[in-house]
């Protein structure tokens, strides 16, 4: 992957699609690849004797396959971007495991820069849908995008009051699976309004539960920072919430009543940490006088790093060996096992690829890694 | 005043009690008489010759009517209690302008070390006096001892949740003069309970508006923490936060929907640092855990200093009117006057207890002394 802005041929586009479409290989396994082999195409070709290297057959998607889910996004008005492009969101760059394709329709005169994600609980109450169109729509009038992730209760009232102004809707399933089927009307009114819908998740995908919070990191991802309006103890908006962190996003709860079930996650929360708002004003005060760790964010400039020095040699079966006994099922550092076993980072990067693609192994955070339980 | 523990001659009680009520003797003022002179008879004998160089008389009240309040108070079965004294709340000897004499009703099975400070809005909500109960009511099972003002609202559901297990009223005024009157059978119940009605003021003193703030430095001052548990955004309660924090005292606040004008005091303290809590376990933990800068508060040893040491020399009439010019309504601090005038610590102490007792100043905070404004 280019750390510049290209364009990808056609013929290029498809073979990412059918590298990034393939069972066990995701975003850093993807990367992985890429940097190893040279192009998506390369890495295809490559497969087939990488898995057997592996045991386990590499299933990668047809050629006609993925020319029909470009076809197929077409007809929703939506393209398939990848990572270096113009068109990808900059601030998905700075994710681990940041997706090397997502479908995008519509928004194309959004300002993706200035994006805050505005999420909170499906069962909302009256207040907390009040609450979210007040703060949506002065964050709105403020200049801000708001991102989130088409629910009932929160979300819904969060992209409605952002239609005037600009609004994005994350799915966790394909463009034709819109969840839930209630709002697939929202759905319309956000790309009619100029908003756009986004997944990284391909044509026909019924979204599961995992999906969810998968979907979530890219809500806060694509965001400056998180915005929680209602919420319970334990709610998927926690979970973007800790990603948001994880990311370095500015994370910022509205406080409620201890009476008040609903305002249970917020509060905690805050007392976590995140910065108590009532209004957007807190907000957009906060956004702007910016965490320096965040800097990169405005920048933009900024290209990911994701090249790696070439090197010829092939790991031995012994390394591959002294790797798979190191592991366990508790996520560690790949620095820390480099430096454990000695091997260089290039070999123990084609190890752990390899494993990645037998699906022996599972990463974390884009620098852990562990066995998977079986 | 002694730094170990003392009991007053009932011939030292009275001149301490006809010093601390005469006009222009605050705590400061009294503090700099009784080191300057020994002992609160001698200061007494020196007044009329300060006032005189001050240019305005000092009018001590006389030993029949200090004798007329001690006798006034044991009818409300209180007694005088001087700091230094066993009885006197240890924790008030931490804070700047400690009263010298506090009136104290019963209390004496009190924990007066494990206090917190349980206030809010007078027009409290149901849902408001419903938490302070609960607050309360934990606190007190968990053997914390409710500091709170008498008022209405959320001051009375405090005391009531306390009347089981300790509760202390600070009265802004004097014992004959319990603000609201509808709180009469409650101060009642607080006595029979076993807790204890404390206040500076003399018998008769009707309270003004100026005095609540000042009773409200009393409940902080004898507190561990204070909780604020709704709070219009400029309110009584707030003032008691700011205190709090001047004295070194945790701030808890109970967070609200931003839509509730009752929650803008608690959720503004939040955001400026208060501590959000939600129920009395987070403030117990948060105590348990205390600040080191607070630790002095849990040392049954420690001993405020107020000695200062003996200087036999007058400061000159220059001396005099340099220190006069130096001043204005800008509260400056009195290290800095020393440093600029090049005067003695001790000329100074002398020149502003004569400007004191002249009521040309006023102190804030202790150490910060201006021109009072005419």
């Amino acid at each position: 992957m280019d750390s510049g802005r290209v364009t990808l041929t056609p013929a290029q586009r498809i073979a990412w699609l059918r590298l990034v479409r393939t069972d066990n290989i995701g975003p850093v396994t993807f990367r992985q690849l890429l940097n190893r082999f040279g192009s998506a195409e390369a890495a295809i070709e490559a497969l087939p004797g990488l898995s057997r290297k592996a045991g386990r057959p590499m299933n990668v998607i047809s050629q006609s396959r993925a020319e029909d889910e470009i076809a197929g996004a077409a007809r929703f008005g939506a393209r398939l971007v990848a990572q270096g492009e113009a068109e990808y969101p900059q601030h998905l760059n700075h994710i681990s495991g940041a997706p090397p394709l997502v479908t995008i329709a519509s928004g194309a005169d959004l300002d993706w820069q200035k994006c805050v994600g505005v999420v909170g609980a499906r069962n909302a109450s009256s207040a907390g849908v009040k609450l979210t169109r007040l703060l949506a729509g002065d964050l709105g009038a403020g200049g801000y995008t708001i991102v989130s992730g088409l629910a009932r209760g929160i979300d819904s009232a969060a992209h409605r009051a952002g239609l005037a102004t600009g609004t994005i809707a994350v799915l966790a399933g394909g463009f034709d699976r819109i969840y839930p089927e209630e709002n697939i009307p929202l759905a319309h009114d956000i790309l009619d309004s100029g908003g756009a819908l986004l997944t990284e998740m391909p044509l026909g995908w019924e979204p599961r539960a995992k999906d969810f919070p998968r979907r979530n990191r890219l809500v806060s991802g694509l965001s400056l920072g998180v915005v929680v309006v209602e919420a319970a103890k334990r709610s998927g908006s926690l979970i973007t919430a800790r990603l948001a962190l994880e990311q370095d996003r500015d994370v910022f709860a509205v406080p409620g009543s201890p009476l008040d079930p609903r305002a249970e996650g917020g509060n905690l929360l805050i007392q976590q940490g995140a910065k108590l708002v009532t209004n957007a004003q807190d907000i957009m005060d906060s956004l702007e006088s910016a965490d320096p760790a965040r800097r990169a964010l405005f920048d933009p400039e900024w290209r990911p790093d994701t090249t790696m020095a070439a090197d010829a040699t092939e790991p031995s079966q012994t390394e591959r060996e002294a790797v798979l006994n190191a592991l366990s099922t508790t996520p560690v550092e790949v620095d820390e096992l480099i430096a454990q076993l000695g091997l260089s980072p290039h070999a123990m990067q084609i190890l752990l690829l390899e494993l990645d693609l037998a699906g022996a192994i599972e990463w974390s955070s884009g620098q852990l890694v562990a066995l998977r339980h079986r």
